[in-house]
């Protein structure tokens, strides 16, 4: 199948290690391509970037024009969600909610480990939203930014393993990383701990990989039908497609 | 006061209206701007249309340099309302949940009556984001579209009282205007019904001008603190304002 | 407007002060009266104050004579706001509700910081009856009874700022004060915390001014229509009214 | 035991129907009395008459100086047992709270069936704050006031099945009567329909002797701690009791 | 009447104590047996426990042949108590809910102490699923295992009354034993702290007792229905009646 | 890897078919292998059936020896989900949990259709234990019982396509096939409706291949971790095992 990774901040070395984690996991037969907006945040820390980044990954999506059997949302907590399944027909997970299922199936209690305190509300509003928060024990931060989180390895483990201590205490027993950036990070991490680790990124190239095993796409009729026919002037807003890798 | 209505449509008649309106109901002494996108949809019926619509808002809010005291965000059951808190640290007062509140002053349970069926999850949704759903009866649609309110006032009227009957029989003792489209018509529309009618526009101005008459402004810290400064290349899309009226 | 600001306790010196505090915070054109029932306890602080200052607030509008176009229910927490809907046609806006609705358009998570523990358990049951509760990160207390708040400015702001930092680390960005005897004290305690501040009293004064700028009055249908004419030996206890300022 | 059956509406023969109802359930040794507020109305239909009825509920109590041992608070969805725990250190049990915790039993779903629809909001609302809503399957009313369900026997039996049969199809595989009113007559009820029909006087009965069995009473610590103590001027209202039978 | 208490494991000792336990709080003319699984585990501590024992139950009243009048399903937190209405016609009493519902009687907040810290998922999940759980304040452990509880009282007592003030600290006022092998315990547990203690095996023995007072029985439509006639092989697995007392 | 598809009811034929099934879906390297417990009904319709089968299920996995990567717990809404992830260290992927996260990737209501009415409430409280009830539309029922799917395939399709009319009325844009008897009819079913239709079973597949492809096992702390050693006499109570294909 061909599978788009859809980051969704502009970071181009973010972008590239995304493509690289999907490859990690990825069945053979899988061909991952990894893409980003053409303009908005680098990062995405609070609902201002995330709402920038979803019409950037509309946008991206617009101009698209390569086979497409699934997409991977590549931004944890971030929204827009809804809006990328109606642009396309191919089904497309949100590694927030494709974390959370992986964990749901091996954790009675699951936490979120993220990377800025000021994330989190917008992560709760996700699982709310995604109707998967009723087992979240807990979401915690790493008071570590995106940006920064593979520049101190011994720092992120150390932050890491202090707050699933408080996640386990409040009942976890499995840990969702909560955020894409941490993804090429996961093994590390998950060594750290006795608790099982999941991954959004690799979790969400899984389950697109399994809803085109089972010939699922997206429901034609009811909330992600495809949106009407109508005037949206200067939409897109970009008009040649960035460079893919 | 200096209170700006934020259209998230791109429509320039609506966006007249919808200052018009507000105008209308506004204390002595508000001035009231309106506005719109520069770019996206001209109505917004799906998270498609509401996710550009968002982004298109922020970048309007982006290059407004008028006077500003408070924000009205008219479009209802749309996204983005936390996104334009972060952006601006005047109050912003989203229309669906100026309307949920003063529908709640004055009945035990609510109704919604929105234009098409497409748009009830998307309100939904809001509703529950917001925390307000829990006195909610029911949300219910004229299937109207957005553009074709205006068209058939008589069509309009009965079908209206069709859906408010089966809200009445559902619980609800109040009724929301579902879509901003309709403000202009809530005259029309509450001589039409036994239970009071909120049109969110207006309930948003009253609650903008509450907010300036208490001294409150939007939080400094937690959820919707000032976004961090970073780079968001090609952030904002436009760089010279649209004309505002 | 005719605005009746009705305390819940017998405290003539509160009832004056609230009085005050409306009057500072109302439009120019409204004309506040402040009332207090005939009969009940000095201060509410369990539910059984309330029930019987419910009953007392009830029998002092039985007896109410003057003109009114909206009333303020002030005791926090307190019980009986759907009575008092059924008892007068104009809209009553209770001071919980109100500084809640306010709160919520300035901030993603409330706290409240009300006097004493007990009074807890009752505001959290208030808040749950109007679908109000889920954004509410925690209600904190300070421990210092109703009648001793004024005693001692410098402790109160004291445990006032301890109060609000542990409601902080629990998410609240925005503050309400659970009591009416804090109504007076409003500034004193904005000032000595960064999040926003809201006093329901003057929350309630601003949302009964924009029922009236809006034209609402309480739904005439369903659970708050007027009462069912039928005996009621013995009702109301008062005869005569008291004497209001 | 001493049980006392408080009316919750100042009916005298309903009183003296309650206490015969509740001798007819009641165990050999339990003693039991039946009383009512010295003033309020005749039937409650509203919450307006229900937080009348609660005061004066607390205001018989406060007169009461027989024997006691517990306290069945005799009005379906009535307001108040909260203030009436306070009041005294005896249990106190809602026929609201009994009927749903004996239908709990014997039943996956339940139903209540009231009298009057507009009941049904004030019913709903006691059971959320009761804790007890998650099974409710749906309320439903016969449309026959309080002081007509003993006027025809044969239309309340045709009302109660129907309604009976909407409850089945919603879900429902027990009854609640949603009325003291309706207690007398659930021989005849419960003989017309295949569900099992509780009758909260009766669950109530049982329960207060369940309590006296197990030797517990009201916490003395908590939400439900006696009222402080302070001036409550004009309280209670009536200073002589009465007549009890 | 007559009462079975059926023990949900296998330990003949536990199963004595809990049937001296039943008697010694039962009504005069109630004539109680207890009974336990013919296998299973010796103490239940975790789903892969409950669940056999569940069927062990099942089995268990398969064969039982004596009389019957309503059965006391003895293990606290554990599953299967929808089975075993439907297995038999007379009411089935968990004695996790009897446990809660005696105490919403008398506290308006309540918390479980329970052994060991992994029953307590399971004690939530039984909550959620009987509908009672939204006023549990908080569910705690005292690390000691089903089989240790009586080797030393002294521990037993201290470790009660640290989990027992912080159940206060979070809102409890009425507390519930979290486990069948401590209702012989409850005079010394309930002497050691302030708020009331209900035991779980002495409230289902009372709630059992009150629904043959009412004369009510489990529904026999709807969900805990009669099961089909079907083949169910090697079903049950014991042929012979295991010794009871 | 080793995939084993557990039915959890002792129909052969059934057993068989469910192993055709997974192997008609399973990506090539999964060996597939299908059993049955020894003992139990051969249809689970009830709490009654679903906790013999609970039993019967963890007894003929304490006799499995063949090689084990993961198991498919084959029976919708059964009980005893976490009992089996306690019992082995491999992840356990129960379909009812399955399908509803296959289903939430492709539509943002789901309905499920289920064989008979008296199986609904038991998935609803399946939904709500898993944590997945929020958007959940409805559950409906065919009125054919689990022997007779396959007798009348017309009149199933018939039946099927008038649920999902319902179902979609009632907000669903995606099905659930709502037993394990549906499996094999599920191209016949997804054919004849327009919205997407989810297969437990094939869903539950894919997910336990896409807990093997991450490296994903059952958490080994918590809930779900390994039972204590303890003596549980007569169990298991199978010590041969069945024959298996």
């Amino acid at each position: 199948m061909q599978l788009l990774i859809l980051n969704a901040n502009t970071s181009e070395p973010m972008t590239e290690a995304l493509g690289a984690r999907a490859r990690a996991v990825a069945r053979p037969g899988t061909v991952v391509s990894a893409t980003r907006p053409a303009w908005g945040p680098e990062s995405v820390e609070s609902w201002y970037d995330a709402h920038i980044s979803a019409a950037g990954m509309l946008d991206r999506l617009a101009t698209w024009d390569g086979p497409l059997d699934g997409v991977v949302m590549a931004g944890f907590g971030d929204v827009g969600r809804e809006a990328l399944r109606e642009a396309v027909s191919v089904p497309v997970v949100d590694i927030t909610e494709a974390a959370v299922m992986m964990a749901l199936l091996v954790g009675h209690r699951y936490a979120i480990v993220t990377t800025l305190r000021r994330a989190q509300p917008m992560i709760e509003a996700s699982l709310t939203a995604a109707g998967l928060a009723s087992r979240c024990a807990t979401v915690r931060s790493l008071d570590i930014s995106v940006g920064a989180v593979a520049a101190d390895p011994e720092l992120l483990v150390r932050r890491f393993r202090d707050e699933v201590a408080v996640a386990l205490t409040a009942g976890a027993d499995v840990v969702c990383l909560g955020s894409a950036a941490l993804a090429p990070l996961t093994d590390l991490l998950a060594a750290s701990v006795e608790a099982p680790v999941v991954d959004g990124v690799a979790a969400a190239v899984a389950l697109c990989e399994a809803c085109h095993q089972l010939g699922l796409r997206t429901s034609p009729i009811g909330a992600w039908a495809p949106p009407l026919d109508k005037p949206r002037p200067g939409w897109p807003v970009s008009t040649a497609a960035t460079t893919d890798r």
